[in-house]
């Protein structure tokens, strides 16, 4: 069984340092070296990265510490070390999506999310492991708190070197549930932004992904959040990102809908008991907890979600077939069983059954936008419990449909274009299971203000 | 002075050989062969090709004849010749935007949708000049009725090669004006349909552009239209083109609204008087013609649009620049002095600057959705009268600003999504003149159906 004890969990932060790198007591450049000590002692076994760029990260790490020396650090998060999930372009490291048609692919530019992080002064340290082109065909990485588990994914090398202290964030990307679900595994804070609210340059071709960030605690994922807001905005055409510079203060909800999701029906007894005990506690302070017998809305929410796994492998399917089989086209063997087999099956998706997933999926926003106004928030599980076990694929048996875990309960934000923010309050079997927060679209600083609360309280 | 004579000008046509094709009286190969011959002769003076695959044309041109004549043709444009924008990329010809930085850039794959163009039977001839990365450094095509002007931009091969009736149809793209003015200045018909009705494939990073097909009559734009929209749909999220498999037929407007635009106060009085003219007669039909004085909402609708130059740029400019700087970066001297002085004004632009013309755009939007009802479309030029002269660049002078003509006709459509269609209802001084009919988002059919009467009445 795993290693995670919610008490004693101390996870890498990195805004509490900025007093100390003015004064010169700390320094980027040896808070730089303390990641790298972990990783040099944990990635043999946690397997979070692709490459590193260690020479680039301490000539960056040095410049942060002069400038903070120097009481001219260029944001909050001068000088952070972060990991970016090797979805992302990067002009300094090859981007190969843990996909063979990309072996050696290096386009040497920035997403432009990356580009502000630099700009910024963040220190660009490394690729994090992604399961196959962001689907479900995993890559080496293993849960950081049980290496016979899996991180989740796709973001899992992101969620892995948070959740085992090697950097204090990374990026993710999240499509159906690769944000959340990986961080909720991984014991990490993430948020999942509303869908176009942090620009994700090159890489605009699905319409229900966001780019995130995985942090160690809550203010640092709002400082890299709006360092990257701030620059580069959101998507063409989205509003971006908006809400405090610094970090939203903690806010109580007066009530939250408990959205069960699809995946509740095939949650394990202990998962069930652990999050049915954190609403009681936070019943008993007085929070008001709605469920879906309580309204007809919340119901009629519930059922808009029900099929959010199908809706979204349908409208993602339809979207990333063109790219994909061009791909496998022009690198014959390219692709891996698992990743073609998901393409054969959107390629079976006529121009029709596309529309109509859109079409549930207006109304499933429709149902959340009816059903918002009767809580502060909604509240559900990020992940149906602790991460399970993943031995890798086993050769002569079927490929195991989710490798990485199951997306049921990451698809209803992503399907709603809404925020929500994973903190990892429940401990089962010795591993962590996220709690997430959801708002409507363009209130991600309240679910952010909100989640600070329930860590408090909880 | 020009040589256009709406009179005499026979444009090539290709939905009405369809019997021909059937019974054997004509074939796709031999349609083929005829505009080959009508490249040959004139594209030493009008340049509208980049590359052709006369070898890949003619092999799909006897496949097509086979289908036709067996009476299973795959679409109505099973075999049409259609030469594609050298922005999207084709898995069988170098795409290579007409900037240095691109040269010799061959990823082999095909753009959503040239994909579905192939899948309909279409031949994919070749790839016809872009002025530099669809912005406004031109290439060297020269105007099919004028070699001394230009044939507007940045669709100039496409617009050049249907004018001079080398091609039945073209794909252009259009994010300021980039379809409908060269269409305008070279006698095509064109639609640029409402944003997101076809899919982009690749080219997603602008929030304002589209694809559209040039050709030489309304049915036949409208068949290649359908063609893609039925195969790979909209772009992501997006409501694809809807209508019927049929052109739409011609349907008479009651009221039509005149849109002025900012570029009203530059226009030659010859090109007034031609519009103008044109207003009398359809009056004269019965169309009752609504100006900006008649009512209030549309005084507000043009003041709306009154910067619709400075804000399209201001959103595609920023929405551009990461890549275009990356570009740049990697390929020293990759993108012309014009191109670069672009990139330099896009980047002194801040988040707040993008937003606020992402504000402004929704408020035209908004004033649009509140005129509209007043009547069937709005009516305007397509183009700022005829195609200006243009000569090249002269060594030691400053860069023309506009060298393929004003956007200031074709921005307003761009930022209100709403689908343009251009017919060439004017000659002024020898040269064609477009006239424009604009109805609001998803109403394309409807758009066609008005100029097709406007056609048989003008």
């Amino acid at each position: 069984m795993g290693t995670y004890d919610r008490a004693r969990f101390r996870p890498l932060i990195w805004h509490d340092r900025a007093p100390a790198f003015r004064d010169g007591a700390d320094t980027p450049r040896a808070y730089l070296e303390r990641c790298l000590a972990v990783i040099a002692e944990r990635e043999p076994v946690v397997r979070a990265w692709v490459v590193l760029n260690e020479v680039g990260a301490r000539a960056a790490a040095d410049a942060s510490t002069a400038r903070w020396q120097a009481g001219r650090p260029l944001s909050p998060i001068d000088g952070m070390p972060i990991g970016i999930k090797d979805l992302l372009e990067t002009r300094d490291m090859p981007t190969q999506m843990n996909c063979k048609a990309f072996e050696g692919n290096f386009p040497k530019r920035d997403n432009a999310a990356v580009r502000a992080l630099r700009e910024a002064g963040a220190v660009i340290l490394g690729k994090t492991v992604t399961a196959e082109l962001g689907g479900s065909h995993p890559g080496p990485t293993t849960n950081p708190f049980d290496p016979a588990r899996t991180p989740g994914g796709s973001s899992s090398g992101s969620a892995a070197a948070v959740g085992a202290g090697m950097v204090p964030a990374a990026i993710g990307t999240q499509v159906g549930g690769s944000i959340i679900r990986p961080a909720a595994f991984c014991a990490n804070v993430a948020l999942k932004p509303s869908q176009g609210a942090i620009n994700r340059g090159e890489r605009q071709v699905t319409s229900q992904s966001t780019h995130g960030v995985h942090a160690g605690c809550i203010e640092d994922v709002w400082l890299a959040m709006m360092a990257i807001a701030t620059r580069v905005g959101g998507d063409p055409g989205r509003a971006a990102l908006t809400g405090p510079s610094a970090p939203p203060a903690a806010q109580m909800p007066e009530r939250l809908i408990v959205m069960e999701t699809e995946g509740w029906k095939d949650l394990d007894a202990a998962s069930i008991a652990a999050f049915e005990a954190l609403l009681a506690r936070l019943a008993g302070q007085g929070v008001s907890i709605l469920r879906r017998g309580d309204h007809p809305l919340i119901e009629r929410f519930e059922q808009g979600v029900a099929e959010a796994r199908a809706i979204s492998a349908t409208i993602t399917g339809w979207e990333n077939r063109w790219y994909q089989r061009a791909l496998l086209d022009n690198h014959p063997g390219g692709i891996s069983a698992r990743g073609i087999t998901a393409l054969e099956r959107a390629e079976t998706l006529t121009v029709v059954d596309y529309q109509s997933a859109l079409a549930a999926r207006d109304e499933a926003q429709a149902r959340h936008a009816r059903v918002a106004p009767l809580a502060d928030a909604v509240i559900a599980l990020a992940c149906p419990g602790p991460a399970p076990l993943w031995g890798g694929d086993q050769p002569g048996q079927p490929l195991a449909p989710r490798p990485t875990g199951d997306v049921a309960f990451n698809t209803p934000s992503s399907m709603l274009f809404a925020p929500a923010v994973t903190i990892p309050l429940l401990a089962v079997g010795g591993m962590p299971v996220g709690v997430q927060v959801m708002t409507p679209p363009g209130q991600d600083a309240r679910a952010m203000a909100l989640a600070r609360w329930l860590e408090a309280a909880a």
